[in-house]
């Protein structure tokens, strides 16, 4: 059941779903009419409701993606979750776990790995830049998921405070910088996950991890997410779209 | 530290990797050299051992797409990680979610749906070919999660003996078939998250959507994995690979 | 020499590149400074000029792609070079092949099958819609290529004028209309190649290609072009482009 | 009217269709069955025979990627028609065109420049192993497009023979010690298109057109080619293929 305070999916089509916080006296516009949302409190999840215009609208409980597309205050270029959950995967991540990740920057992320690892895990983020730090607070604080993770305005290339992670991720210009401190803070055979735009950047990680001497199992991969229109006496992929994010590089620590 | 009767992933190179059970007696045979697994015990996770040829190999915790792709016996075609990851995210599952999926086959998403569900969750598996049921079973034993899952040999088409569930996956060739069992299974506003190879299901799917009239926010998609050689000398995707495997749709249950 | 008269691809920068035409008083105005178009006369092609701000420019000889990109007006959707360059080399067109095209429309494919059957060729262009009839007229007249091309407002599906033809090109919504005009008009064993959107209505042709009976060698495939920025400190492909134009379907007709 | 003596694709269906030349007692063995080749004798383009088995076949006038994917020998990785087609529509060649090309190898993209440029045309190969010279002229004889082309075993990088070329095309692991050559040989303003394997070739090009400074309009793609089942019933992607080739670089040359 619906309550005041709770945030919520008003899905009306593809292009017009927002998510908004159901407070008594607001009221959400839409090109296609407008909605009370303190009608919303006592309906259940999934209830059918109507705009001022009639036009047919969804309540729905929001996914965590929901709401980092549509809910995150953005800082940076966010990495998509086409991208997060192929790397998340591939970490081994899980009910638990305690990792690092370095820049936090927007916080997507950040608030996918705060959801894996669960009640008992850990998620410690490095961010530089302050501005991203408030940003990336303030966007785990509203999907309730701040109190598992440790954002820090440090420099990671300064060192790695953290011990016995089980997974580091790397969302920055230069994580070979991050390399020297790995041995001392990531249990051996643990994932190291990368995440680079530019084929340049690809190349300086393998011709870093080739002095490093200390990763191995790399691969270098490339999601790409084709999206389709749904109509069913059309259906084609979207004509237009992202084209491209960035290169996943994961690997493994050994011991020496 | 690595004991007797532990999994471990035995690299020496991309192509020479193997998960094997460290069993004292036994020996690993590759084409580069031997290791005789009873040397593992005792040592640390990453270690660096010689094959009996001298070739360096380091001895890696797998994570659970190793074990998945490695270790696993294959009743069927399989779900691959990269479309996995994508369903399990945009499903919204987590710690302690309550999921059905059908058909189970080999049970690599069961696998990974029972990781992510963790200790408090549950994944109830659908399987109509009792062969398949026994090939999953074996699969999740051999990776310790066969507790938070329940396979049943039976056609879900027939009906969902759960109710209040967090999520449904349908990975069968007719899902349009489950359709009306899902409002007494699953929590309205949930995910129903669909797996099809050819265009012609998802047609299907879309058709019954129509009809259907509880289910929104459908979206079809495609996540296509590149994978790159990565000789830092001439970095390239690789020449050949898997070109499709199959099409994602996410959908959301209305209350009415 | 560039000669009044002349089209010229003006390339300032791959954002700034624009094809004109050398008139004596015209100026062309960019958002890096303006150049008068009479100081071009006499030039060689491939000269370096300057714009009014003294930012560099060349004066390069435009292609047949740069003339349909920057100077064909455009009345519907058009075919995309990548699509249109496979369709040519998968039809076997080369010089003195007659060739039937339906539907028109902008006259991109037109242009290229005129450039391809040269001066002893000929296309015959089928269009239903009189405006885009004289939009691809215009087109063709202004790359100098309508003396190889017969645009008829006619439609296809009632018939095909012509006899003794090399190749069918039909890029129109319902083309298994045509199938039943093919026997006439084309010699057997010639390529039919097709281009639509939508998989339904591949799946149409499909269909209507096993009733049909006469045409076989059918491939459907799909051109996906990939563009990178060209930074050479950060190479990556673009960010947000093209995702879908359509599927080509090749078909070779046979005697009964 | 198939004579004695001409090249056949004799198709039965997707994976068994083969390139024949016509001789009165050969025999083509399929595993559905043989068929003797002079029973072809008379017989028009398109008919419809009978292998020994009762299975239907179709005799097919082959093109030219039929050819060169059916008939051609082969000494080296080869350039393939999706690559080749786009190479030359961006290069503006066309009837009557003089082109270099280097290096020639089996001889795929020095055939279908011998198509495009047409009788008046003429096509430079430079190749710089002697084995693949024999290669490519006994393919170009086989497709009866010799007398348009001259192959040299001879190293372009030290030189290029002929002068206002109209496009150079290099297929080899270094464009970029040709790019000296390009100002006495090519026609100012005409297209330079290079094909490289690795990312780190791209790099290098992009290294060297910066300092050679007389390249622009440089754009770098990649075109991917997605083949799906044709079956009505399940329409698909196909499963398994070739997943990268090389990536396509286009620009032209200036004047200084």
């Amino acid at each position: 059941m619906i309550s005041e305070g709770d945030l919520v999916l008003v899905y009306v089509d593809e292009r017009r779903s927002r998510v908004v916080r159901v407070v008594k006296d607001k009221t959400l516009h839409t090109d296609r009419g407008y909605l009370r949302l303190g009608e919303l409190v006592g309906l259940e999840w999934g209830a059918k409701v109507r705009l001022s215009t009639g036009v047919a609208a969804y309540v729905l409980k929001p996914t965590l993606t929901d709401l980092m597309l549509r809910l995150f205050r953005r800082a940076t270029q966010v990495i998509y979750p086409k991208d997060i959950a192929y790397m998340i995967l591939q970490s081994n991540v899980g009910e638990g776990s305690r990792v690092v990740e370095a820049g936090v920057g927007t916080g997507f992320l950040t608030a996918v790995l705060a959801w894996f690892v669960g009640r008992s895990g850990r998620v410690y983020g490095y961010e530089i830049n302050d501005e991203y730090v408030k940003v990336a607070s303030v966007n785990l604080e509203s999907v309730g998921l701040s109190d598992r993770v440790l954002i820090k305005n440090k420099d990671i290339t300064q060192g790695i405070d953290e011990s016995d992670l089980d997974a580091v991720f790397l969302d920055m210009p230069n994580p070979w910088d991050v390399f020297p401190h790995l041995g001392s803070s990531l249990k051996p055979s643990s994932p190291v996950i990368m995440f680079v735009p530019s084929v340049n950047q690809v190349l300086r990680v393998l011709e870093h991890v080739k002095e490093f001497r200390r990763l191995v199992n790399v691969n270098v991969s490339e999601i790409i997410l084709r999206e389709f229109q749904t109509c069913p006496d059309a259906l084609r992929p979207k004509s237009v779209g992202v084209t491209h994010t960035g290169y996943i590089i994961t690997s493994r620590l050994t011991k020496e």
